[in-house]
């Protein structure tokens, strides 16, 4: 940390600041100039909250100087973290799209949705069968027979599963089904969870809270990277801003933020970031334009009788448009979108 | 829900929305003006997601008519909620004060710290056992230690104890020692925590998500009325803006719109809303002023070396200075602020 | 505006509900369900403000039902406004870029800049004279000297000026001068000089202050409208929000939501957006494949020793770089960037 | 500033870092940890943004360390700021109270409202003459002639008139008849308007912009004081958040947090914070019992039938009562309300 001393500080209350910081552990450097003392505070312990400084007398300002993760950041690891799940690669040249139905509500419906992504060239089925809804009447999921469907279609397509799990005492299940983990916007953080998860040797796709600042997200992925789990997927999905005609604010420039402070791969959720079908498109394509590894979307065979997020779910007509546009944008950053066999014949354009 | 149809919506496009409504299982009112059509819905079920009519062609504009929470409004219930335990009656003319440490450290900081803050005349002691922390590398709390300390203080100085409880696993162990079950701003999405509170028969204190609504926080509080449980006491302490001199910026107004939508208790914490031990009293007395029914408050005997939050911390003597203040101003507002026999024959002050 | 009654309304209350809108001036059409009445109004005056309303007893909730703006919606206009300054088209198929420093600083610099932005592609020149700096202490800018270098500079590259207006009185220096006003943030609201605006027939630039709503850009893109002036080009800039990494977050979202409810061109400046040189590129790539019109990108021949925002100017090698990736981009939404004849003979790449 | 170098950073790296430093005007001083080199810069000119510092190979983070403003500051001046006019002291012991209608709309209505204000204990009389409106179709106010209606009301009831100034061609006009100008939150960056006033010798009440940072707030106040205009009320209207139940969030918190940074008086404005009357009175007491030197208030003799802002402003008869309940609550915190003779006697409530 760095301490401004006030300009009419005195030896006595600048004497006071660097006792303070030595009890905390820091080593102290001292820098007198014309007008005012400058502190500079290095290493230090737990004990190590700023504002405990900032109150003594004499102190103008108090400054933090190193982020508080540490695994999570480039400066621990220079090079992008690349997940790999079989042939499945995250993080690397190729952006890939996860997509799927907000929740499983029946087998034909799963098996559709997915049908339809694959072939538009998703590479991971994504769908809720535990639901956390903010009202206590609302649809709340099919549990594990959801769960049970979902991995029942990744397979058929040759797709991996990824899905929610909302508490530490659903990791087991969800575990025996999907092959990422998500932890949704409103457990950023639950740090029980978070740390079971840190347990676990499978990917953890994190979304950022809706409130949560960049250095809370990334705190959150040092929860996961501390318990020895180092496949974390951070996802911006929307921060809460004054704006009101979009549910959130869709923050694109947290990507390139993000790439410049940590090696953790970065997606995109257009889906619950706008919260309407008709801006899914134009923020998907600006995503990837601002550089993200990913996406993850929302994609219902009949998003009409959907029995959640109907209203932000695309048609599968639609995200086959949008993933030929993707294909224009990512070389564009020295990047491809995924491409198969059944789309290069020329099928189900 | 009320729909507005566009200038130039057309009849067909006008029936495909009451069909849609009738569909989602409204009771339809058409009414037909010079330059537009306006559609309200009434009743409806779960799957009434306004966003799926909102865009459908002609549609200009849809807006949702009824509060989505039902318990926890003055229309469910007129009177002001007054929740009592054995002689404590909370909501009621009395400002009720709760005051303790962030953690229970040892027992002599805990037994001190009690001591201290019912001289001044809280009636229910806080601090916590377990700490949801952002960073993985601080304190984390004693755990049921700490919850033994705090409950042989609180009853020590006949208080009554509220203590965190961080996630549905915890209910249990931190039910055998605390009166009133607190649910941190970081859970108060959390279901699974807020639905098996619920089922227990103590009063909850739901701290307010520091980017939730007021609203979202109502439906929190839905959550654990619908299970049974009658007893919660709201708990603003802040809320994320674009200022950043303070952590969050308390919301004062959150105080009487809370008090016109609902009939459950509701209190401030000015600790965590500003972060800073100097702007604590000025927002405790702008609680009591508008009309807050209690203050939650960190007082600690050593601020200087609390294991966290030692910078929002109280010492004892500013929060006897505070209390004094209180009982000038409560009054202002036809409310008193308890005063103990103690005080009353003039020690201690 | 709609008028939703509460449950428990009596009709004496209803009564007087109807009586207020009548002489508020609206038609009023009552709509009884089984719960409860919903009213609507339509039509109304001058004096119509919904919390009037609002207040009355028994009223659960009012809401407007109307854009308040008129001239700016689609409702109004179904086709884009394309604007024309001789040979430019703006809002076109044809992605628009603006370019040039922050500020003229001095001849060698505002040719030296203006050269590179026209090789690249730019089809009008920016660059400041009078310069609003939140801090009285700073460089306040040439004033008409500075003018005057901007436009000739841009004659001799055939490009267009926009230049920012300060206050009304400034409109007749500036339009000697300038082919588009620009009006900044901070004057977003300033209705004076928007209501001067309006009686000339010069494009405006419009900024989206920093806090305000999309409705309220358009009402003052309104202001200018109403006088008689339909030249109006909306410019996102970036909006304020709890996230302190970016100087601003730039709505990317404000994009297709703008486009949906008007016909004016919308563009985007990510050097104010970002606040920082390194983060312009990856947003401005995100604004265009989301569907702007058009960019607005500050550039400068030697921007470590720029007067002000140097560290938000791009260096004109890093331009013509992302001019390159957006050519690459445009037509993923069927659009084109400008390629100028020296750039198709392949020379300055 | 104070420059944080990356762990890694090379000794050239630093050398470069110094070398912008130096050539930026500033005193550096160098300090080498164990794992860190921290460069504190002091001094330093206009040219000084630490953006061309961070943006440096090997740069971890920049702080500023210096508050950009200075006449504002506590430094600059460590007693309160009074501010005096004939018999009125404006931030001293006595908590003032401005009280009128929005806008002036006729004789009666002026006439009527400022002996009630008066009557209840207002020391100084507002009202809008030329009215700001976000659209362009509203009233726009009575110009001239409701400045002197204003001005003849107060002069009648031996109060003081603070109106607003639109713009710079508007001092002339307005300061013939106000005792006091008031600069609105739109116009909080209007840097022609502020540097005019500065050259007045008349008190600027200057609201704080709904975005605007209290930084941002002191440095349009150092405008004005920069000027020579020494007598600077701030005014605190609220800021923009996410909730949306109350228009803005009244943001008392920046009461005490001004008067730790600065000398200059803080008022509050709990009609336009929260824009309905019934939460005017409770805001209005959160202000004072948290150390506001005053506050504005909207009060109509018929409020139903105002031209403008009606719904928040107060009925003559809750104001008196607001009045009584903040005679009760200044003490609390060692202050007074004014009472007048006729009050004292017991007439009028």
């Amino acid at each position: 940390m760095v301490v401004v001393m006030g300009e009419r500080a005195t030896e006595e209350q600048i004497q006071r600041v660097v006792a303070q910081l030595v009890e905390m552990g820091y080593d102290v450097h001292r820098s007198t100039g014309a007008t005012r003392t400058v502190i500079g505070a290095v290493g230090g312990g737990p004990k190590g909250d700023p504002r405990l400084v900032e109150m003594l007398d004499g102190v103008a300002e108090v400054v933090r100087i190193s982020e508080p993760y540490k695994l999570a950041s480039r400066t621990f690891k220079r090079d992008d973290t690349i997940i790999t799940i079989d042939d499945l690669r995250i993080g690397g040249d190729e952006v890939i799209v996860m997509a799927g139905p907000c929740s499983a509500e029946s087998e034909e419906q799963v098996m559709g949705t997915a049908a339809a992504v694959k072939r538009a060239g998703a590479k991971v089925l994504r769908g809720g069968a535990f639901k956390p809804r903010s009202s206590p009447y609302s649809f709340q999921g099919l549990g594990e027979e959801g769960l049970r469907l979902l991995r029942a279609a990744a397979d058929q397509h040759n797709m991996k599963l990824v899905t929610e799990v909302m508490d530490a005492s659903q990791i087991e299940v969800v575990g025996r089904y999907a092959h990422i983990y998500q932890v949704g916007a409103r457990n950023m953080q639950n740090y029980s969870l978070l740390r079971e998860l840190g347990r676990t040797r499978r990917p953890v796709l994190l979304k950022r809270g809706i409130s949560a600042t960049i250095e809370e997200w990334l705190l959150s992925a040092e929860y996961v990277l501390a318990g020895g789990n180092m496949d974390v997927i951070l996802c911006e999905r929307g921060i809460r801003t004054f704006e009101s005609y979009t549910r959130n604010t869709l923050d694109i420039s947290a990507i390139p933020v993000v790439r410049h402070l940590s090696h953790l791969p970065v997606f995109v959720d257009p889906s619950h970031g706008t919260g309407r079908r008709d801006k899914v498109a134009p923020m998907a394509r600006a995503a990837v334009a601002a550089g993200a590894d990913g996406l993850i979307i929302e994609v219902h065979c009949d998003p009409d009788h959907a029995m959640s997020d109907g209203a932000q779910s695309m048609f599968p007509g639609q995200f086959e448009q949008l993933m030929a546009e993707l294909r224009i944008i990512a070389p564009a950053i020295g990047r491809s979108i995924c491409l198969e066999p059944v789309a290069r014949r020329g099928w189900g354009f």
